[in-house]
């Protein structure tokens, strides 16, 4: 589908914001991107604007619906667990020779929904555990990377059902530059601004160093104890390598490491989730300890008892993120069905492995004292919402003492 | 470019033909793919008959010329030496781990024509070197492999200069599905009794122990001496993972291992030779001892010369074909500036490594011994075109005496 010449030039901005801003490419990297199909003109423009930046090679990987839904429909069922092992040892290797990750989503998020949801979770467990060395280059932020997106016309009718592709895609850009602050005169500089303004939030937390927080709300009373020596992050942030990245675009919240075995509770979530193609709608759980005991959902709860299954780790929470309801993605009123906008619209928890830059002083501390202080292993991290303008949140001190973070979504405190 | 009604069954007819028995596929293989951006719909084909046949995952890598392109003009000059060895790495650890191969060919066959040399060459040579671990498989015919063809617009326009895009588009489509042998009730079949006829012709061949092969005609009078223990092949082969395949669709010839050292005389090329982007055309050398010691051409001689300096076996021959010049592809009086193509329309030799399988007792000789006997070593391996109508080829028996094998690029003696 032809853009309009103004989303082009939108386009070829994005492109640069995700390059210089996003993953900072440095000069002589490699950039591998990973890309729906319909990307191609970002990815041509992104790998433009990377080597005029100094990247030393691009490499794209496409993925292709109707090539990936042939296996769901097609593939003997003894070969299901087999997963491109080669190929994800391959990229985990040449981030640890020093090259630049992106990602480009924008798929369909329903491309799985009417999928045996027995070979969607064979096939997909196989694919993260052959994921795994290159996810944890990744999740420790051992090397700059990125996710932008890019509005595909299946995505596009999902955000905007009933409306012609034409204008569902057209919409969808114009919902996508905004909220990735491309439509301004000089991005860069905005994105500057705005990485100052969480920076300064992050920093404010940080110095509170509070124990745990309180979220309250409709079917929601759950505390969320902080680990030990956790650190809040925000926006621009200097990654393993020495390159400072924004891994987001875009980005709006502010997040931290919870305490895996210290959250207790219920919540329900405040928005449908989209994990791997299928819909997980009406999500609500119960902690004890940190670990979900009970959860429901009115629809994906097959998928959600799954991912569930996956491995200790993955009833456990990996992450915790403040995001304002008046939040600019929040404010434009779409479900963008699509967890990087999703989550940047309202607080959110993760189940699963946690951000080794969430903790204070990685570097120096082994894999178990970090287990000790509370952080999370598992091989997922899923992102799902639980903030809203109904959401009032507390931060509680060692002492026991409380103060008002947020309320009705909004924070309480300006740093 | 939508293809007609008639165009789409024949290329869901190739894909099959690729999968069934060019590449062959096992159940519970994994099957990679290397293709231009423009044959998604040939890559998706392949992808559902690969599932139906039993593949446990297809991966395909897209190329795009678009990209390609981005890093001569971009790139910054120190970045050049870089490649994506990692990929490469991975590739070849998935084919040892027992992965199939399939390559779509058909991209720009003049992409790179008005690049600077030194940077094509440059790129080249680290591209190759990287690709050496996969390479190495695919030359020692470890594994089942095949490729296959695309019409591409940007190739089309090039076989078909001046005709309008979609009719130069839909001719090429005639001519690769007539020389592919899908345009019959069953291709399958039909295959068969090609490779049939081509065994046929080989087996002859290796009972006769030619010491050499002697090609005179427009400023060619060439002897190419054979290596010992040298063997022909054609036609479908079993890979050293034991599964047949036929690594080329079409295929046409019946071809062994030169002597590296017992090459002599000149000989022009007959058709123009296309690598990597790049036209070279009228070349025309000379060699002493098996080594090329002076070579022309009438265009592209800087890259040709790159090429015969990229190492020390770049310079000796790896291969002989034989080729009538009545073959189907021949007959249809197109030169199709793809090796694929060309190189079943006429006799050719190749510079660079030779194969494994076109020798005797591979498995049980050692990379010195083969060396001894007249095998050859090299990152490259480049056909090109020696045959027509116009050429004689004699062989010549261990004593001296001779015998007519093709006059006027006609088979002299049937086997």
């Amino acid at each position: 589908m032809a853009l309009s010449p103004r989303h082009e030039h939108l386009l070829d901005r994005l492109a640069e914001v995700a390059v210089r801003v996003g993953v900072n490419i440095a000069h002589g990297q490699q950039l591998l991107i990973t890309a729906p199909l319909d990307a191609v003109p970002l990815v041509r423009r992104i790998a433009e604007h990377a080597y005029r930046a100094g990247a030393s090679l691009v490499t794209p990987f496409y993925s292709d619906d109707v090539t990936t839904l042939a296996r769901f429909h097609h593939a003997a069922d003894d070969t299901l667990d087999t997963a491109a092992d080669w190929l994800h040892e391959g990229m985990a290797s040449a981030y640890r020779k020093g090259a630049a990750r992106m990602a480009i989503t924008g798929g369909n998020p329903v491309l799985l929904a009417n999928e045996d949801a027995e070979r969607v979770s064979r096939i997909g467990r196989a694919a993260s555990k052959a994921g795994r060395p290159a996810m944890e280059l990744i999740t420790r932020f051992a090397i700059n990377w990125n996710i932008v997106a890019f509005a595909t016309p299946a995505w596009a009718a999902q955000v905007f059902p009933g409306v012609p592709e034409e204008e569902a895609v057209s919409r969808l850009w114009d919902a996508i530059f905004q909220a990735s602050r491309v439509m301004v005169d000089d991005p860069v500089a905005e994105w500057k601004a705005h990485n100052a303004h969480l920076h300064k939030r992050a920093t404010w937390l940080n110095e509170k160093r509070f124990a745990a927080l309180h979220f309250t709300g409709p079917d929601t009373d759950l505390t969320v104890g902080l680990a030990d020596g956790h650190a809040w992050a925000g926006g621009a942030e200097p990654a393993g390598n020495g390159i400072v990245c924004n891994p987001n675009i875009p980005t709006e919240e502010v997040f931290t490491t919870p305490h895996a075995r210290k959250v207790s509770g219920t919540v329900r979530a405040t928005k449908p989730l989209f994990h791997q193609g299928t819909l997980i709608d009406d999500i609500a759980v119960r902690f004890e300890e940190g670990r979900i005991v009970e959860a429901h959902a009115s629809s994906g709860l097959d998928v959600l008892n799954r991912i569930l299954d996956t491995d200790e780790g993955a009833r456990r929470l990996g992450e915790v993120a403040l995001v304002p309801a008046s939040s600019p993605i929040s404010a434009s009123g779409i479900l963008f069905r699509n967890t990087l906008f999703d989550e940047n619209a309202a607080s959110h928890i993760a189940l699963g492995q946690s951000y080794a830059k969430c903790m204070l002083d990685t570097d120096s501390l082994t894999e178990a004292h970090l287990a000790e202080q509370g952080a999370n292993t598992s091989f997922i991290h899923i992102d799902w919402m639980i903030g809203s303008s109904k959401i009032d949140v507390d931060a509680i001190n060692h002492d026991g003492t409380r103060e008002p973070l947020m309320r009705q979504g909004e924070w309480s405190n300006q740093p």
